[in-house]
């Protein structure tokens, strides 16, 4: 089984832009049991676009194509694969419709260069895009042209953005791989989401108890992202099932505090199902990570049932003001230090009416450091109805980086306090 | 002059890792003025790697290959590309004591296998590696026997990792290639980022006026982000700067009021730069967008010098308390109306003591929609010295899409207020 990935687009051939698709589709294929064995990518020209996917059906089985479905005259790749096919294109109207309605919902007029993109090849299956107006296609060449032996290969064309990408993939086309790709042999493979050990730290802890295992065949995979580490367990065969989960005991039973989720799962999600489950509230308060922490809690849907409120005190006046810091603890202790965290997450507590607050407080930088207080110095205050605890790490990345992984030690403060797993 | 990227490594084909090499080598290519014309990736395996490097060589004058030359069984590109070639490979002592030394300096014993990495093929320039043990290789194949032609290629071997590759390539492969390679033909190049319109609506207002040039050579580009459009401009040849400079001006006449930035500006960027030139200062009150707002304009360094505070008022209970919105108004036309966005955006200037303030409340789903006010409704109100201003969007996305377009058209609000563009 051979698939081949082709991005298009001229904005990568220029280094403006990350290519993502290619990671992100090939961890949705990993987890159909399927590896991909070349990734292209070309600029927006038809003669580069029509090469590619040549040579691809001359190898592969399944070819996937993203990019160049759009309405504009640098959108080519609809074209190209019907031409290098010799597919006619016929508009269909049920995507002319879609289209209509995509621009009526937003009160918006349509313009006409849109409706290109109800062009289908003779042949191909519309896959409806629910956020966009471009929708993808499903092709079958059989036999396929480019391949001496004439066997069958699937060609599929989907739009660029990924946020039109990503669920027209996991909603449409993975089941229609499923139905019509070879079945994979057995495999089992689980991804566990851990927070507050680096990488190699985890693999200190875990490699050598897993170690009968691997030799055995699992594969244990790390993945070291921003604030967190990825453990992936990969088992293949009749005992694919059972060697993954002994695996994921023998993790858990090691590093299992720190487990926090499993393969998407964020930790504001496990945090806001956590409170949830409770019934209880949440109310945050925070300098240095400027909403970070509250967008990320309001990006949960459902989130409106367990958190209330939020304030965002950059300045010393607003922690006085709208927190009730007092201004002698923080012309004696300064801004960023535990006892202003401490009163800004009681602050928070009480004028919130909420059973948990978290405040930070902190030196993101680039600048503001000091040699006492580093960029990167920063307070997290739990506050709690009983008690309020302050963690004090050293967090000295860019300002994105201290955002993110700041908010992450304060949503696995409050899960490990919402767990009871609090010591101290 | 054609040139091809090949990245090889089998966590890319699982989806482990974002490839971040070609972007960042297609930037760094860019600026000597040439554009890349394919990328390749794939697996750490002898067959792909010789498939990949053979078909490069067949159309490309400059093949760059990046990765497995370290000193692990899995790092196969020295090998394949000198049997490839035809070239023996022979120990190079200068790298030897290079890599001894690496060892002797960090008090580690140099394990055996990593001697494989002073392997040289014959006729290769070593570019030294000031952050690690593999050397880069930079071969010369002339005449190249995988072109008709028979012309001369080069390839150049680099070490993946990117603290290694990065000042590898810009301190010795770039002084390298502008020896090496024939000058390239001038070469413009020019991204505006813009806001508020639709891919299509920006290429039907300016494709008309640029078509001249475009016939005349010019290359237009547009890329749809969420919530922004980047048209790009590129041209080549004698004229080039004096092309795109036309075309620019082009675009600006009839969308210039969209055009947020160049390149790598953000809106968040843009608009905390007009208020630090202005000594003016903001707040910002959210309820559906949930301290997204506030967390774009933190992450500009310098933010704390205009973002005095913010609020995120998720409950009613918290509009009125925090913010002063009156529960009358509440009651008579729900959360997320006119009057409820006017007084959040009021209430956060008189409470923040600041010149502007943003408020923003709607329906950011999946759940909440109601026929008159479907999911995606959403009141964003701008409060200033004499007047607030209120628009009605409709952003029916993905909750989290809805987040950013949402905070994306406050502060393309603002930014239009603050540069006088408001009409009304």
């Amino acid at each position: 089984m051979n698939i081949e990935l082709i991005n298009t687009g001229s904005e990568l051939m220029l280094g403006r832009v990350v290519n993502s698709h290619h990671s992100w589709i090939c961890r949705e294929l990993a987890g159909l049991g399927c590896v991909v064995t070349r990734q292209v990518a070309v600029a927006d020209s038809a003669p580069d676009i029509r090469a590619a996917v040549r040579e691809a059906l001359g190898r592969a089985d399944l070819v996937i194509v993203t990019g160049g479905l759009g309405p504009t005259a640098d959108d080519l790749t609809r074209d190209v694969i019907a031409e290098l096919l010799g597919k006619k294109l016929r508009e269909d109207p049920t995507i002319v419709a879609r289209i209509e309605e995509f621009f009526a919902q937003r009160q918006r007029p349509m313009p006409p260069r849109t409706r290109v993109q109800a062009l289908v090849p003779d042949g191909a299956r519309v896959l409806a895009n629910a956020h966009g107006t471009a929708p993808g296609l499903f092709m079958e060449a059989n036999p396929n042209p480019f391949q001496a032996g004439g066997e069958r290969s699937w060609l599929v064309m989907l739009p660029g953005p990924p946020r039109e990408l990503r669920p027209m993939f996991t909603e449409q086309l993975i089941p229609l791989l499923r139905q019509k790709l070879p079945r994979p042999a057995a495999f089992a493979c689980r991804t566990l989401k851990t927070t507050g050990l680096g990488e190699s730290l985890v693999e200190e802890k875990i490699a050598g108890p897993l170690q009968p295992l691997t030799a055995a065949g699992l594969e244990v995979g790390y993945c070291a992202q921003v604030g967190a580490v990825e453990v992936r367990l990969l088992a293949r065969g009749r005992e694919a099932q059972t060697t993954v989960a002994r695996a994921e005991r023998i993790v858990r039973e090691r590093i299992g505090q720190h487990v926090f989720g499993e393969n998407d799962d964020q930790l504001e999600t496990v945090v806001v199902r956590l409170l949830t489950e409770r019934r209880q509230t949440l109310a945050t308060a925070e300098s240095c990570t400027g909403g970070q922490l509250a967008n990320r809690v309001t990006n949960v849907p459902g989130a409106s049932a367990v958190f209330l409120c939020g304030w965002v005190t950059y300045s010393n006046e607003a922690k006085e003001r709208l927190l009730g810091v007092e201004s002698g603890t923080l012309a004696a202790h300064g801004a960023v230090s535990e006892p202003v965290a401490r009163a800004m997450a009681e602050g928070a507590r009480h004028r919130g009416g909420v059973d948990y607050a978290l405040a930070i407080t902190g030196i993101a930088g680039p600048k503001g450091g000091t040699p006492e207080k580093p960029v990167g110095t920063v307070f997290i205050a739990l506050a709690m109805e009983r008690k309020t605890v302050v963690l004090n790490p050293v967090n000295p990345y860019d300002r994105e980086t201290f955002k993110y992984v700041t908010s992450q030690q304060a949503l696995e403060l409050l899960r490990r306090s919402l767990l009871g797993q609090l010591s101290g």
